[in-house]
């Protein structure tokens, strides 16, 4: 249960990340009891907040489906959204074009309120007497939803574009710039490199501003500008890799056998999962899934029930592709199939161990 | 690099976390830029804090040793200290009376200062106009050591017994209590899901305030209230378990191989380590060890330059104290001798399997 799946929008699935979950839930439970009248206002914000960042991530989506990329998934974290494509965008300019289209949204919702309000200068706008009152965001400027909607675009825009840190969109920008010159790893690990020291710098700013949540963002930024870095790595080093030689033989079970007698065969087998094979799909098995069931049932219920089904390797050329595939399906192993056989499993830790050997060779 | 030892005392190991370094730095960078004329003021308010911390631990250490306890280090955080014994107190009277000792040496200087004060008024304490005009921590009161003693080790005193969450002094006394109805593993349990919920309303508390120490405090109480759980869950499952059925073949290299060599070896036998055997001493080598090191010497340098002497598992009766040697010695897989004789390897890996199998059989 790391995220919570929302619905579909253009074939992409839209999660909610089970932290974004948590911190809603906390700051509604706040506001009911330090500030329940003002429910409603925050609560637009948050819709506004909300309906922005998906808004902002599916232009990068639309964009990168015109560019040929297959977006898997959005996923709403508190500090904002990521949209994942199943591959990096080969060439520099494709990435940039893409990391444009986000903020590019924003700053076009800004220009058509900007616009509504030359034309109708009082519409749906504060008195400019809140504005000589009190500076930066107010409660009273909530009941104004065009206003609202004009300053989260705002901010959303220009920090993601003029932030040039990675995994903002400003950092994709400088990336894709770097690429053009140095090639996407290099380009990559340069840009990583700056964004976490730029990183440093805003949690500092952060702490002597005494503002906890700029200093969430900077931590958020960091850590996501060492992910980057070593998702290109891992990218790098085992793309067009054969793991062949790290096939191993799975442990079967069959479909009618109950948990238990799983879980002997397992324990017998030193495995941590089992594959089970009904018609001609695969199901997987673990320690992990068969710990969440009451353990009275495991003598009744057929494992076959609880099993989840899983989609196989269809080669065994690309060990990039194969790490992606078993962290998307979150599972510790998966079959591989060639020419309408199965020839094995390949573990996660073996492909770990096989980058491991692999980057040390090439550094 | 998690951690730099700075002495010994009592044949303890006293070390700084990279944690307590790195915010020192900050802090200490901060400082020099924004208030450079107080830091004196507060080098003293830190020293004052470091040395009350370190003696608190100190104090736990030496109840500990008079029971009978073994006292491996003291690691100083930022948030404070923790003393490491090899093993927990058998009866819960000893973990309370532990436990207790940190805090009872604060109140001890809290009353000693006290006593100082009423026999000589004036020494060494601010004038009373300081307090009229501000409440709380102000820079002036800084020039008066003796009064920042007494500060540091009231809240030190109060915070770590008053304040019923694992891991902090408080938290152990309420286990203790626990353990003598409940038994150990059941009572942290009991108490670590009860520091949990107390971590988060602090963190919530914080929030409010809008005080990120607080906060960080909050985290550090909730992450550590989840690892004492753990442990204790592992310790338990593990307890007097033979390890003997998971023993592997060791990999072994010459003590005149180069690195070059002994990398092919590994890659060949896909191993992450090796054993080198030196007259009676083992020493071990792995892949981030060998990362480290400049590829252009590979060739010439000969690997047990740059192996590290370990100390093999003598039994392998006790799946949770191999465990623990293994993570002490930072390695990922240890010789087990029995009889003055090595029948192999254990390694982390299998050992966290085994803990799986196990606590599900025991659920």
């Amino acid at each position: 249960m790391r995220s919570i799946t929302i619905g579909k929008i253009l074939g992409i699935k839209i999660e909610l990340h089970y932290t974004f979950v948590l911190l809603l839930s906390i700051a509604f439970f706040l506001l009911l009891i330090f500030d329940p009248f003002h429910i409603l206002n925050y609560g637009m914000l948050f819709f506004i907040l909300f309906s922005s960042v998906l808004l902002h991530e599916l232009f990068h989506s639309l964009v990168a489906l015109l560019k040929g990329l297959k977006v898997e998934k959005i996923s709403l974290l508190p500090i904002g959204g990521i949209a994942y494509t199943q591959k990096m965008p080969e060439k520099p300019v494709d990435e940039l074009v893409i990391a444009l289209a986000g903020p590019l949204f924003n700053f076009a919702i800004v220009i058509i309120i900007l616009l509504i309000i030359h034309l109708f200068p009082n519409f749906g706008m504060p008195p400019s007497s809140i504005f000589s009152l009190e500076s930066g965001m107010n409660i009273a400027l909530l009941q104004y939803p065009l206003f609202a909607l004009l300053w989260v675009n705002f901010i959303l825009g220009i920090f993601n574009l003029f932030f040039p840190a990675l995994p903002l969109d400003g950092g994709r920008v400088v990336r894709a710039l770097l690429a053009t010159k140095f090639g996407f790893v290099k380009a990559t690990q340069i840009a990583s490199n700056a964004s976490s020291l730029l990183a440093i710098f805003l949690g500092l700013f952060g702490l002597l501003l005494g503002n906890l949540f700029i200093v969430i963002i900077a931590v958020f930024i960091f850590l996501g500008a060492k992910a980057e870095a070593q998702t290109a790595s891992i990218k790098e080093v085992l793309q067009n890799l054969n793991f062949r030689s790290i096939i191993k033989k799975p442990l079967y079970a069959k479909p009618e056998e109950t948990i238990q007698e799983i879980f002997l065969k397992m324990k017998r087998a030193r495995k941590e999962y089992v594959l089970i094979k009904k018609q001609n799909n695969f199901h997987y098995l673990d320690l992990e899934m068969m710990a969440e069931i009451d353990k009275r049932l495991w003598k009744k219920v057929k494992a076959i029930r609880v099993a989840k089904k899983i989609v196989p390797l269809y080669s065994c050329k690309n060990a990039a592709l194969a790490l992606n595939t078993i962290h998307e399906q979150d599972v510790l192993a998966l079959p591989v199939i060639v020419d309408n056989r199965i020839i094995g499993v390949v573990e996660e830790p073996e492909l770990a161990k096989l980058y491991k050997f692999k980057k040390i060779e090439a550094a």
